[in-house]
């Protein structure tokens, strides 16, 4: 079955959209997602900036909120414009790279983002975290120790500069290897594309 | 007839595939389409920008290439990368602009996006942009003077510091009016988005 890498930034606006769908698309396209968590935060701190873009570039910030409803409300997707943006993702991405690919793994990545974007709530509570993952049927309590072991904050790291090495610079963003290396798709608008892609003998 | 505002920067590599569509999409859709002529470097300079963020943001650029090499391909649009980017749009937007709603505008504006993106041209050139004047008929030496005149100097940068008012912050553009105000899309992956919106009831 041909692969997808679905890298993903849970305090990403974009990415909401784009993780909420992927699942399902990639099913239909006979694709198989492999979830790749990161943190933009040190991609963009090398970039020069210390909050998000569209924090930074207010044009830019107030389109994307409204670009965002347009797409949501086009694909069926609840949003609530989240009062904190950017919500820190940190611990959420610790819990889904510890995952690994898991079957909870997905619905727990979509809840995560539901809470973010559809229900205003703090993704970077443990409390939140531990309640999303008792959702999932998981033993939170085992899954939050292990999200903050040395191995997995280290292996966090290494995912997010593994990244920024194969030219990522935002999320989501699409990886699909093939015999002439890899092909690079970013932005929520370009899932469709990148699973085509993917899917093509 | 409804109507949709395309604003273009000539150096923009996503308005070179959204310039070459949209007169042909707009048709289709049974829109009007009114040429907005306008230019990115005040806009970025605003933004602390002294050069296209493509340059400025090195990842980014190499993703917009292979990404735009990828539309052309698709749309059937040639691309050649120009070996100087961005060229110096503004010669070419004061004739656009001086050109207003004259019907050898839009084959004038694709013939200048295919002479710097598919031909490699300097479309800073004076002896180029005569040269594509005259292809679509017209007296070139009159157009290039009237479009050194101070009114229209003037005008364009007033269109450019309107389109920063209306909240552009990059091109394409898109703007479609209506009973609730200015909708507005950004990217070449919008047009078809946009023209929807300005078709519907």
């Amino acid at each position: 079955m041909p692969t997808i890498e679905v890298w993903f930034e849970f305090a990403s606006t974009y990415s909401y959209p784009a993780l909420m769908r992927v699942e399902a698309l990639a099913q239909r396209a006979g694709v198989e997602p492999s979830y790749k968590p990161f943190l933009l935060g040190p991609i963009f701190a090398s970039q020069g900036w210390d909050n998000s873009p569209f924090n930074i570039y207010e044009a830019k910030g107030r389109y994307m909120w409204r670009d965002l409803a347009r797409i949501c409300e086009a694909e069926g997707v609840p949003l609530r414009k989240p009062s904190v943006f950017p919500r820190n993702g940190l611990h959420a991405a610790r819990i889904a790279f510890a995952g690994g690919q898991q079957a909870w793994v997905p619905p727990f990545v979509r809840a995560v983002y539901r809470a973010n974007f559809a229900e205003d709530r703090d993704i970077a509570s443990p409390d939140v975290l531990s309640a999303l993952l008792i959702e999932q049927g998981q033993d939170a309590a085992a899954i939050l120790a292990r999200a903050a072991s040395p191995e997995v904050k280290a292996g966090l790291r290494e995912q997010t500069e593994a990244a920024q090495r194969r030219g990522i610079f935002g999320a989501p963003s699409f990886i699909v290897g093939g015999e002439l290396g890899d092909e690079l798709f970013w932005g929520n608008d370009r899932l469709e594309q990148a699973l085509t892609w993917a899917a093509k003998p």
